[in-house]
């Protein structure tokens, strides 16, 4: 059992989209009854905010009412700081962290390491509490709503996820699990472990004039043909969900650790003496 | 050599603090000289801004001189926005990126996994363009410019390491390479090659009333107590220089991944269920 402490489990819900996206509400509605239950999120889209913190401004939090009476805070900050925001404000301990559902998937290394959405989760297990990103594969909030059938499906999935985890924990391999919608969820839908892809886009640099003639610049990414057998693949072609156990440990590991610590001994070296040499002639 | 085409190997030169912190200053000093060296970083701090990208807004590059007459690019972006404007707008072809020297050391992967530092090599990393992030265990930008032997000796450090990389590349293993100055670098400063820790610091909110009686919140953190071995005990106890080398693959491997995959398979049978149980009872 996850449960640390005693009562009900404490769930966080949160996301990078912002409180009025609808993936906050389909997050929120799954998982309702399954604790207690606090929502607390930035109060306009962080989406590619990572685990960035805010240390340079105050941050505020308010409270309203949405979805029928339920109390949402939100905070001008990110999802990352939402995590020790909600610890100091809302409860000391909290069990589980779940972020989303974003609106687009956030699969591949190259995403994962730059969504707000994952971001949360992330800041939640580097305090040792379990965080879990839901995302989809959808293009605009809209496409999540009007699809009545993905919506219900997704929220059974969610539902599904977090009461075997609130019973199971994950696995203790992983720091987070990020669980990745494809565009429509049907009853045939499946659900297959995988590893996240490197990369996912091609990213890209469009020029444009303002009416002035002035140059500016917008990013976007087009896809790349995925991997078989990673999450893009899964996601995209498939069409199925995809569940992604991740590490957040960026060390290099065993023989390829003392291989690139070999590796680089003679630069630790040529170091050394730089500075041994730069005394030496002043 | 990591030169991939001809002529000198072309160095993109970007950090988080922002055109006008010092550290930029020196990086470039030290570097000048050792290829065709650009500039283009934002023009206000973003620290703390991870691998975030700007897909929400126009971005701008304009040019200015600084430093006795260098032409430095300066963009509204976030450092990792650098690497894509650089490459569109600067040159098609970067064979270095290197970032900083960061104000504060950016060692612990809870920092290293929110840093704009880190966050521009690590995005030069997933288009294959090796990274070297430089930060520096200095409180103030100040504390930096005023002592000039520190200065000297880091701008010696830099050119040693940049004229080893060029000639030598990084071990295959590692994606960046993240080297972190103490306080103070002397002719017996030593280099270490160090893992980094999990954690840094304990993070913690502050709370406040402003003027109107309304609250808001301040996040700061407190050093934890280092583990021997790692970043954060080399930098802050041993005052010696980390060089850590570190992996974007945040998937897990071997016995571990398979380990993961056993547990989980029985969750994602669940998942399946609950979506054909779902479409049974309406």
């Amino acid at each position: 059992m996850l449960r640390r402490g005693g009562g009900p489990p404490r769930i966080l819900v949160t996301n990078d989209d912002g409180v009025h996206s609808p993936g906050l509400r389909l997050l929120y509605e799954a998982v309702r009854d399954l604790g207690r239950v606090y929502v607390l999120a930035p109060e306009t889209p962080k989406s590619a905010s990572g685990l960035g913190i805010t240390l340079h401004k105050p941050l505020r939090i308010s409270k309203i009412k949405l979805w029928n009476d339920v109390t949402v805070y939100m905070t001008n900050g990110t999802p990352s700081d939402v995590i020790y925001l909600a610890l100091e404000e809302l409860s000391p301990r909290i069990d589980l962290v779940l972020s989303g559902v974003n609106i687009g998937d956030n699969t591949s290394i190259q995403v994962i390491l730059s969504s707000g959405t994952i971001g949360a989760a992330a800041q939640a297990a580097l305090l040792g509490i379990l965080g879990i990103a839901f995302s989809a594969n959808v293009g605009d909030a809209s496409e999540l709503e009007e699809d009545t059938e993905t919506w219900e499906n997704i929220k059974r999935v969610i539902r599904s996820v977090v009461k075997w985890v609130l019973e199971n924990g994950v696995p203790e391999e992983a720091d987070i699990l990020s669980v990745n919608f494809p565009r429509r969820v049907t009853p045939e839908t499946k659900a297959q472990i995988v590893p996240a892809a490197r990369t996912k886009f091609l990213q890209k640099v469009s020029i444009i004039y303002d009416p002035r003639g002035n140059k500016y610049y917008w990013l976007y990414g087009t896809l790349v043909d995925p991997e078989p057998g990673t999450d893009v693949y899964t996601v995209h072609k498939e069409k199925a969900i995809a569940l992604t156990p991740l590490s957040l440990d960026l060390n290099l590991h065993g023989t390829r650790w003392q291989n690139a610590v070999a590796k680089l001994q003679p630069l630790a070296k040529s170091i050394e003496e730089a500075l041994v040499a730069g005394s030496e002639t002043g």
